[in-house]
């Protein structure tokens, strides 16, 4: 497939982002090229967009961005023989190694070979992405473009969700950006007994209540402790779900736990966190299970399971469908915080 | 059974203990009373003795010290019925409530109203202790007095080492206190290939290697992070045993661990730990878990089990004797850490 | 409490039962004493009313049949501390020793020194029960009396459906008693995508759909297998709860379970059981887990979680309100099938 | 590579192999040849010499025997680029698909496209086998050729054995072929306090008690279930690994089982299997976990850590080491069961 296609790309290090037209990428033996649909933004666009710390350690322009995505396959590969013409695809966004320990022992979610579209390769905010093939995963052909895309952060919400048992569970979810917004209903479903909220943003605040939170809390405003204890009759939730990467919240959830629960953390912190090891943790036996990825390939079959059933409903999260020319509506909308999911279409 | 006993006492909110000759307890209708063959000091003990911050929070003299013990049971109350006179037991220093959420499902060793022999109430110190009767647990009578005393530690070891799975692993031991070292011995019979010990004082790290340990790592001396990645080919360990509860070795261990391996933590810091949450746990897919006290009454069985079939000895670390009269040597003893586990003969 | 009492009683090693005035019991120190305001009819009553071979070698008559009730607490035992006179109660109807290795270990379920009410002693289908006080469940005063009664085998469906992980999962229900109606809910509240079931009885079928079968199989007249695999893209399902302990059934069920699935057996066959172990176990890697009763008190904390959040709603099963007097309709209905929970009126 | 090799065949659909001499392998693009330096005999390879009802249905001559084996690389195809030549290397013997529901979601041992060397394709009991590439395991230099070979049914065993925690606990080891005498060794590096063996062949029984066996029973002339009773105190085994596929075996070891007890199932039955479902274990809440080939690559992990680290010795196994040309002698041993492992040298 030759001719050239918009992109949105990083082209310099510095802050901001630049609509260009480059070539149409071609896709290696092993590599399939697709036609994007549709194309979600996610939180780490956002840190490359406003070029923050790590975006400067970790991204290296000109490149193009972004990684949730769907579209179909217009082209593959001599030696790809799964992925046809025609098929509807998402794609797992790392590029595991398939050759150390942790991808021979069903830990691919922690390769040690990690690259990621996006970040360490050419990512989709674009007309066509090109992708490993044994990246692609086929979806049904009723799914609707932007639910398919969104399938990847929803899969760190199933991941999250379900590195612990919720039947019969309450939970505290710290945090609503779009993964912490997916995973009250994937808790839901996955038999939470009880979902509660706790994050600053109003919008989000609000969205958290409409995707299914009993009880929203504003931790700037509210003890998110006592309000926790109220609610539980004293004894704490069960577990936690982490999507903040905050100190305060962190400090707060662990002590909001009940003695013997379990706080599982996909937020990623700035920089350090400082909590009462012992207090906090140690003496009241919990666990706390660090999440990062998907796990290859259970959460997206499970993904596709919780979807196809109807156990959830993630279209009250994708507030905000925009064309590829108005990234940077979409990517303010994102560092502002005021929105759930925002999706691209080229 | 009237009468008076030596007991060693803190009798004031200062540093020190006396030893002194007070009545022997009288059991009530649910307790049973115990000759003393045999104490063994715990670094809790230590504290007490020395007076530290935890103690003044906890302690309320006068009270006789300590927990760990083995003896031949004297009397029973009128409701005990399992219990017999002549019964030779060691005792479960945790008392339970038994009517907690925890308690109820399986989870006493988080009790939500604990209460511990020697810290909030009499201990064993002494010629004679009083426990519950359900505390009790009876020992084969061909198990020496000191091994049986030192089951209660023994169990911290067993709980912590077997909260995750060890066979065919290799383990981290951070800290070789008396728990440190016997938890050497457990990890290699539940089925670790290698354990590597990390220790400051000289002697600890001696009898860590006398208990087995394949690796004894000096942190003030050498690099503990590049020294596991040596012996694990660069992977690191699969499993941190932390038993150190020091800031400096927390953040180490969570470096020297693998991806997706597990740290599971039982030394209680002074204050605050502060550590890169998303880059050595998050991103890594870590898993740490808190525990404290032993699994009722699994943890028992398991360390029975281990004692009875010779899987593991622990003679080694049992470095002191002493009559019950040298009791502030032996603290002495505890407080500098120049000994393995130190018995108290009554 | 003195005076007499109605209550339906097995007098003589024959089938039948009748309805008797005798002395109300009287508690002992550590039992308390219910006034019945509703009682359910279980298959085992049905099997001690016809009195089958099982019924033969297990009871004692004179006795007072029946287990699942609710009721309010009108005296206490001397030694009883947590139970109140006005109590509302239910009870685990499993009488363990606390004292077996099992027991001890948390797993009380499989106590190895087990009574049962109403089969090892007087029953509740009477105006009055006697229980040991630690078998008492306290219910929230709002729930139903006969929602109340029905807790008991709700838990064993919530012990075979909580058995193995169902977030994601498409389960086979082979059995359509009122545990296997009532695990259709339970499935679904824990995640299950998908629920099929496979009954002869047609009135048990069409209430299974009422529960919410996705599709209730007729084994008498379809082929249990292909029907699964119809459904299941040809893969089979992840999980089977059976409930027959039919040999048909469990044949068919292992042959419609997908490699790698999961069969929970809580289903009691009369005799033998044959299958093709090599062929449809073990190179299939499948994991056959037995169950009976409760996990004390795990389920009984996930059955009041899920019955308080409204996470299942079991009042279609509730088929029959009858007056103790018209026991013997009710026990002929369970007898015949046609009907769903049955629940005696004292 | 050209030219010839000797190489043991079944020839045609009858009893018996011969010693022919055939061109060598040609390895496809994905395939390596591997010069076999030592290959030992599978109880799978004495049915298809004999030629039984399981081999009449699976196998079609002409076809090379053998799977288990060892060797030096001496060819590469021209996609592979992990391994090299003069890589020392063993296979995991089954060939999966990589694109099943169970070879995506960790469960490649039950891989719904299966082949198996010597079985569905030409085998190794010759002087060059071809395997695809990403079957091979690099073995480190310093392991012996034999032993080297055995890692393959050794992976059985330790897939069996861990299938379920053994820390402290009591194994019985049902039928003491290859598989079974290796999982003594295996049950006790993962922590079992105490194994037992049942068989009826007084070589291997013999065998097994230099491999470790704390009591040999036989089943033909003793009571192993009183035999088991006796030695845990009544209770019964914690864990049973049922090697035997025989239908007495199974019985006797679910009643030898404890309550709460896990039987791990390898051995595969001729025909059906009849057993007490409801008594032996439904009531007894027993777990039956069917296990089949080796995790992939957890297994192989293990099985190195195992051997590097002296955790196992497996050398007592090896009974016998003969020339390929003694192919028959070999065969024969095992038919008559009257030896340990069989290694052919070509």
């Amino acid at each position: 497939m030759k001719g050239t296609m918009k992109a949105v790309r990083k082209l310099t290090p510095a802050p901001g982002a630049d609509l260009v037209e480059i070539a149409v990428p071609e896709p290696g033996p092993k590599d399939i090229l697709v036609r994007v649909k549709a194309t979600s933004i996610c939180g780490t666009d956002a840190h490359i967009y406003v070029w923050n710390d790590w975006a400067k350690a970790k991204i290296n322009p000109p490149q193009t961005m972004g990684h949730e995505f769907s579209g179909e396959v217009v082209e593959v590969g001599k030696d790809v023989d799964d992925i046809k013409i025609g098929d509807y695809v998402s794609a797992e966004t790392h590029v595991v190694c398939g050759k150390c320990y942790q991808c021979r022992t069903g830990h691919a979610d922690v390769c040690q070979d990690l690259s990621i579209l996006g970040v360490d390769m050419d990512g989709c905010f674009a007309e066509y992405v090109r992708i490993p093939a044994v990246n692609a995963w086929k979806n049904d052909p009723s799914l609707p473009a932007d639910v398919a895309s969104i399938q990847e952060p929803l899969g760190n919400a199933v991941h999250t969700a379900l590195s612990t048992d919720l039947v019969g569970k309450t939970v505290l979810i710290t945090g609503c950006g779009p993964i912490g917004l997916l995973a009250i209903q994937v808790a839901k479903a996955a038999g939470a007994v009880a979902v509660f909220t706790s994050e600053v943003n109003e919008y989000r605040r609000d969205l958290s209540v409409k995707m299914g939170s009993d009880l929203a809390i504003n931790p700037a405003k509210q003890d998110v402790i006592s309000e926790i204890h109220k609610v539980t009759g004293g004894i704490g939730v069960d577990v936690v779900l982490e999507m903040s990467g905050n100190n305060t919240a962190i400090n707060q959830s662990l002590k909001a736990l009940r003695s013997g629960g379990v706080l599982v953390a996909l937020g990623v912190p700035d920089g350090n966190i400082t909590f009462d090891w012992g207090n906090d943790m140690v003496f009241k036996g919990i666990t706390i299970i660090g999440v990062t990825g998907r796990k290859l390939w259970e959460t997206w079959y499970t993904v596709r399971a919780l979807l196809d059933s109807g156990k959830i409903d993630v279209s009250p999260i994708i507030t905000h469908r925009l064309p590829l020319e108005d990234y940077k509506k979409g990517l303010d909308l994102m560092v502002e915080g005021n929105c759930g999911k925002v999706v691209l279409i080229p």
